[in-house]
């Protein structure tokens, strides 16, 4: 007899071997047609792959991410098929499946493959899909499987790396290639197939070893979701945020300031200063105090918090200075700055918490190649908070950081967002700073949290940070792309490196714990994400330029600048279209720029001190004095 | 016949040689009286001293800087006399006037000098002083200086580096100094002494060199005059804003973050974002843009401006990455970043002016033993901004940004200042980058607007910034102290250097111009002058805590919190006292504590929703609904 335990805890028995297709045929013949792969014991594998003794098993379909990678996986064959049919003196290397899609990586020798080529090699993949051929692994021994490769350099050192007995071949159709195994049952499944994107790539990543080209493709079981994933590809390019921070002059670049160091344009700083005053107001509120802290602090400081041994190396180097031999770091994060002013009052059990907040700006060393635009930049300003508090207080000082970042989230119509539960790795917890004792309490705090307050999440082992575990929050934009947004991490490390203590109500000196949390994660990246989301598109309060003023002749553009300022004296900002156009045209341009509110003033409005005002996807709302349009706007741009 | 040219343009005649002294009794007995000192041809003399050709002459008393100095380095003559007097095997080195008062750097040998011998000292002072010797200045050989010194290493040294011809001695009494000259015209005048520190001091400042003692002491012509000057030193001490601001929680310094790397704790960040917010508004209203930029830039960034050639070596030196050989540098100011964020647009002339502003934090080097309080520090934030205008609207815009200095330094209570007009030192103009055409211009424009504004000046050679010339403002605090603020700075040169351009209306390019402003230079500087001249006292609008609520017993605590949140929701801050204590002892610990407003809450308040007020300095104002107090408030706190 075989157990068969499935991931609900379910146990199925069968009498000898069997595979994963027959178990899901078991269940029922609807999952059997749609079952594309399969775990078996943590191992991805083909749903004819026999099972012979006792195993956990996962069945996977197209809608599983798992499902998705066999599926592109497998495409990858078909790609490698059709590009060998059509350059045949082309060397393969690797081709594996990612987030989107699948590449392989290709020595195309002195040819090189334009966008041109693109085409055919869709149309032969199809075909050869449509021969409905299944996905054969067999084992090969080195000797035959290097024989086989002679002349290909990459293929050979991959199985150089090999040892005798983990060799195997995969073949379909006419076409063979070295395989690890996890395909699709057959490929007539794959229905529609896209290249996306040819791209220089060096063999394992080294700028040493010779340049391939990276085909990147995607593939779908219906025509449909590729038209889909194409419009929504198109969607992701409109709202781009390196393309609309630069049309909306949100930040920009500069060679000479350095790659991945933003320079923040005047209607990218009024949008995060209204961002950052929101966040002020909300944390004020929740009895957060401001503090500022410099941008760098000495080396000693980070050996003290144990970044100095855990990233030194990797970081911005120690500023030296002329003399005195002193040296400095570029601040990576915010919490030794503020251990530092946690220690400079005397506490009490009465005095905690101590919620410490402050927008700070860290720097922290990327590779050049990594960098992309707002999301991974080399300094960014985190919207940081660091809470000292006593072990008693901490489930309900977690709570109240949970409670914070939801109504932030919502705040920005962030609706949708699950959260990620990240511990230790129990199988290597010398990854980890702190005692056993400490990480449990931390690990049973968060979870605890987390239900209480009704969190969808995920629990994941080994993503912790080094200093204590963490309480995650990812949202789903408007194109139901996930991004990684606030954190909320426990600390017990931390008070004990800075020697923290308060006085308890014994008299005696306790240590305190320490919240690390941060709602949006940091500002430059929530940007980015807030610019995707709304395609540039901002909620009223935040629109940069929250109206334009159009005169209707040249006439009206002293009575123009006038109620602009007045609109400024209570912080409504925008611009003044004094152009030579026709007021028509004025309105369209207006509408095509996401300004909010468009007011006409001439004769009229100048002798009875209003405005015309249209709302843009409203239309026209009449005439309004400035006072009345004043209070109109401050309720409709309430958050 | 000798014409005598006074500082008022005034010609007066002489038949043959006459001393400054004749020349002041030719105007009157009573400049005569009081005249202490001269400025012949820009040298300081004795009013004793020959004039025999030609010259233009300064007559001092003790009103004028110049006339103290006199005063002053003539006192260092009778203290070093009374020192020799006590101690006959002391060495003396040098002994010049300060800025207030003077000192003597002395070898004791094995001897120390302790507080208690001070009177001993000041008492020989005066007897000598009371025997109103003149100070007579005359002529030595090299050789027989030398023999004069003979064991004096010291004396010797500084003789060695005189030419023949250049060595003065200066004898009064029984006591003789090697001097260049300059003195009062005898010692009776000087009528109170005080010794007011000894301290360690190297010899010509060289760590490497013997330490000997600095014996600081002040001088003056009235007892009276003594006395104020120690009651203001008094309570210069009290209002020191180092002990300020350790006692209202405002900054503190921590040795892991580093010397001169403020911390800002809860109440000085509050304290501190309420005066940028004010700056803020000033400057949007005056057509401001803000931008924000990173705190490091490419280490070619400085490279382009100048600042590496020129500071370089004497910076925090570069930060370099873990790989790809990059270097990047702290920045010690915004200007090259400003230039940058210009350079993202192409702008026409109907474009500009463009104004960015900043609250950018810079990190310039200064050596520890340099460090003292916010006034001296490695970290700062300037409330910086840099326009970019054509040279049409230079005047206009150097005119606009005095009157925004002004509107600012006047809201703040600072009324009495002077200003500095900086120019290149036209004898070393290497010193200095940029063109001569260029640099005429600037400083034109500068000596014009600050004429046109009415401006009190001091014009200043050689003072000028290595790219400009500038107009600093210096107030006076209420102690009638000085202290350098704002800047304002023309620049022609780094348009150059970052090849700035706009397009004129003839359509071609031309270069823009830069002016470089920040009106209160530092917001740590200024946090330190308004502390000393507050005493801690501020004005409402900027006070870290408004009120205090005092709760009659403990059973209005919670009505107490009530009304405190409700004032926090309109951005009044303060605190609650709960302390078990009569309310008599908590009004008088809130006048102590310089809290604006106490608010007495009971019974009576609780069952209508007011509050008795109290304000601090001017008692009961009687009782007040939340919201009357809140307007009432309002309306006292306006700027």
């Amino acid at each position: 007899m075989i157990k068969i335990t499935l991931p609900d805890g379910s146990i199925r028995e069968f009498e000898s071997v069997v595979t994963p297709l027959e178990v899901a045929k078991s269940i029922s013949e609807g999952l059997a047609r749609n079952t594309i792969s399969a775990i078996v014991n943590g191992t991805q594998v083909e749903i004819t792959t026999p099972i012979s003794t006792d195993s956990s098993l996962q069945l996977l379909t197209w809608n599983d991410d798992m499902g998705k990678k066999a599926f592109w996986h497998s495409s990858a064959h078909l790609l490698a098929q059709a590009i060998m049919e059509f350059y045949p003196h082309a060397k393969l290397t690797i081709g594996p499946a990612i987030d989107s899609g699948f590449y392989y990586d290709v020595d195309f020798g002195d040819k090189s493959l334009s966008e041109k080529d693109f085409e055919k090699i869709e149309k032969k993949m199809l075909e050869n899909a449509k021969k409905d051929s299944t996905f054969n692994l067999y084992s090969v021994s080195k000797a035959d499987a290097l024989k086989e490769y002679e002349g290909n350099e990459y293929k050979t050192e991959l199985i150089s790396n090999l040892n005798d007995g983990e060799i195997t071949f995969c073949s379909h159709d006419n076409f063979t290639d070295l395989c690890r195994g996890g395909h699709i049952p057959s490929t007539g499944i794959v229905k529609a197939v896209k290249i996306l994107n040819a791209a220089g790539a060096y063999w394992r990543g080294d700028e040493k070893n010779k340049q391939l080209t990276r085909v990147y493709a995607i593939s779908f079981p219906k025509q449909k979701d590729l038209t889909e994933y194409l419009e929504r590809l198109e969607e992701a390019k409109r709202r781009d945020h390196r393309k609309l921070g630069k049309e909306l002059g949100i930040y920009a670049f500069s060679e000479k300031v350095g790659a991945g160091l933003p320079l923040w344009l005047p209607k990218g700083t009024a949008l995060r200063k209204k961002l950052e005053n929101f966040l002020s107001d909300a944390q004020k509120k929740s009895g957060y105090e401001f503090v500022m802290t410099p941008h760098i602090g000495a080396k000693e400081l980070y050996v003290t918090s144990g970044h100095w041994d855990k990233y030194g190396a990797d970081s911005f180097q120690p500023i030296k200075t002329p003399n005195e031999g002193e040296e400095f770091m570029l601040k990576p994060m915010n919490c030794p700055h503020h251990c530092e002013i946690y220690k400079v009052g005397q506490w009490s059990y009465k005095d905690l918490p101590k919620r410490y907040a402050e927008f700070g700006t860290v720097y922290r060393y990327e590779q050049s190649g990594e960098l992309h635009g707002l999301t991974r930049v080399r300094g960014f300003t985190q919207d940081d908070a660091h809470l000292f508090c006593t072990p008693d207080q901490l489930l309900a000082e977690f709570e109240n950081v949970i409670d914070l970042t939801l109504y932030v989230f919502r705040s920005l119509g962030f609706e949708d967002f699950v959260t990620q539960v990240s511990l230790r790795d129990p199988e290597n917890k010398e990854k980890y700073i702190g005692s056993d004792e400490n990480w449990k309490k931390a690990e049973d705090a968060i979870i605890q949290a987390a239900e209480k307050k009704g969190l969808k999440t995920i629990v994941e082992y080994g993503e912790a940070a080094f200093y204590g575990p963490k309480l995650d929050f990812m949202v789903k934009d408007a194109l139901g792309r996930s991004w990684q947004l606030g954190t909320i991490q426990v600390d017990y490390n931390l008070p004990e490196r800075f020697d923290l203590h308060y006085i308890g109500s014994d008299n005696e000196k306790h240590r305190p714990v320490m919240i690390h949390r941060a709602p949006f994660g940091s500002m430059e990246r929530f940007i980015a994400i807030l610019l995707e989301n709304t395609a540039g598109d901002f909620p009223l309060w935040l629109a940069p330029d929250q109206f334009t003023i159009l005169p209707i002749s040249e006439k009206y553009v002293d009575y123009a600048k006038k109620v602009s300022q007045l609109l400024e004296n209570h912080d409504i900002c925008g611009l003044i279209d004094d152009r030579n156009e026709k007021t028509g045209k004025k309105i369209r341009d207006a509408e095509l720029k996401k300004l909010p509110f468009m007011l006409v003033v001439g004769e009229n409005e100048e002798v009875s001190g209003t405005v015309s005002v249209r709302r843009r996807g409203e239309g026209d709302l009449g005439t309004m004095t400035i006072e009345e349009f004043i209070s109109y706007f401050k309720k409709e741009s309430k958050i």
